[in-house]
């Protein structure tokens, strides 16, 4: 798996740019987050009859790519396991020695790729078959069991530590204000593991990937800790790596929560130093 | 154009959760920022042969649904006008009175659909076509002229009061902390119109769908306010409808600067009410 093109980036570009207040004007240099388009594609079949296809284009910040687009197979129901990835690369590589935009998975022959599936955003119909359905089962990847209650608890005085825990490491975007963080941290409150991504959902996808592609998935015993807020999607990605602890700085939505409660999933939002509110599975924080 | 199934929702709802502090823990209610999917289908082709295809499923906060469809067919570049919008309604209801999650918008004949283009996420290939392509030619919908540079400018003064004002009309965030806010002002610093959104690309989606459909875009003499930050596909939206002022409150993306300054667009970010960070275009600052 190791390849070259996959060296991590800086994420951030600096530029000059003009900082204005009241009455002054002053030309400075400014650090941005880095974003670019990454292409995922796959290779998949049997041996004899192999296509390509290309699945999703992604805003995202440079860097971790390979884990981005394992994250994503796997929260998209492509791939189940570590197994079904046979190879990871960069598609070619931009004259400027850049890192390559496109990345290649090639998938085994025991994954199953279900074309239709892939197509769902773009079939054609007469009738309004999904109208009234519900919006979870619409949505829902693959067939989620609901997480084990027993074991698996952290401390309150853990939770409130997250956010600083997070920040003291996320070196980036001190320097751009731009970049969401996604951080996996055990029980007791260490951080793991760290991705930085303009696109919150690409965070959480490099870091699942990460672990995914170290064969460390599923994830029963740690909490995932975001920047931001708390979307469906995330918890879906979280639910999909079975990890039983959400906790963020932001707020969650509505279907985050309705979904982490059908679940069994413990939810927290607006983590301080001092507090936070806990939206669902409150058996979990001791 | 009107439709009772488009009356605006209220975006947030309540319900119970656990505020839990150092030592106390209180049963309390909250409200969230509703997230539910969207999913928006065309009807297109000549009269005597019709056809229909989904062709995006986002999450969204319920309301403003036409408008949200509207701005999206306008951002992906698939009508270029509102004559070539015939209709837009809810396709379906569901029995709990609530909003469809399915619009159905019924375009002119005259209005030419690549379907092959809305494939381009999911087009099979044994060649890497893209790579080394640039990321912005990759990515640019139709062929937007950069700005013109002459008239339409504004005051400091007023950039610097944009901020205040977002978020004096923004009720929602208040109380969820969980929308984003876009919202349309004249030069002189009037808010126009506001739209709130789970996805700040949703949110703005609606405010320029809004505009398409009441016949008022091209925007050349408006400001376009974000209540977060200014990524790529943000400032090409305002490209499409012609704002030559995007502010926000957060800060932009490496990407997202490269397409304002290769189209003479106005990019401001961190903006307070004391100063501002000018990225691109200051002649229309003065």
């Amino acid at each position: 798996m190791p390849d070259p093109g996959n060296t991590p980036s800086s994420g951030i570009q600096e530029l000059v740019i003009d900082r204005v207040g009241e009455t002054a004007h002053e030309r400075t240099s400014d650090f941005l987050a880095v974003e670019e388009p990454l292409e995922i594609r796959l290779a998949f079949g049997d041996e004899d009859s192999r296509s390509q296809q290309s699945i999703s284009i992604t805003m995202r910040t440079p860097g971790d790519d390979f884990e981005l687009a394992a994250g994503f197979l796997l929260s998209e129901g492509l791939v189940e396991s570590r197994e079904q990835i046979r190879s990871i690369r960069h598609c070619g590589r931009p004259s400027d020695g850049s890192l390559s935009n496109v990345v290649l998975v090639d998938l085994a022959p025991s994954a199953v790729v279900d074309v239709g599936r892939l197509k769902r955003h773009f079939y054609t119909t007469s009738s309004c078959g999904v109208c009234g359905k519900g919006s979870i089962e619409a949505l829902q990847v693959g067939n989620p069991t609901p997480l084990p209650v027993s074991g698996n608890a952290a401390r309150r005085h853990v939770i409130r530590s997250l956010p600083s825990r997070l920040a003291e490491a996320q070196t980036n975007f001190a320097r751009t204000g731009g970049l969401h963080a996604a951080g996996l941290f055990d029980l007791a409150g260490s951080l793991l593991a760290l991705r930085e991504d303009v696109g919150r959902h690409n965070a959480v996808d490099k870091l699942i990937g990460g672990e995914l592609l170290a064969g460390r998935v599923p994830l029963p015993d740690r909490i995932l800790m975001l920047s931001g807020r708390v979307s469906f999607e995330l918890v879906q990605k979280a639910l999909i790596a079975a990890i039983p602890i959400v906790v963020a700085v932001g707020a969650p939505s509505s279907l985050a929560i309705e979904t982490a409660r059908a679940f069994r999933m413990t939810v927290i939002g607006f983590t301080r130093e001092d507090r936070f509110n806990l939206y669902s599975g409150e058996e979990r924080i001791v």
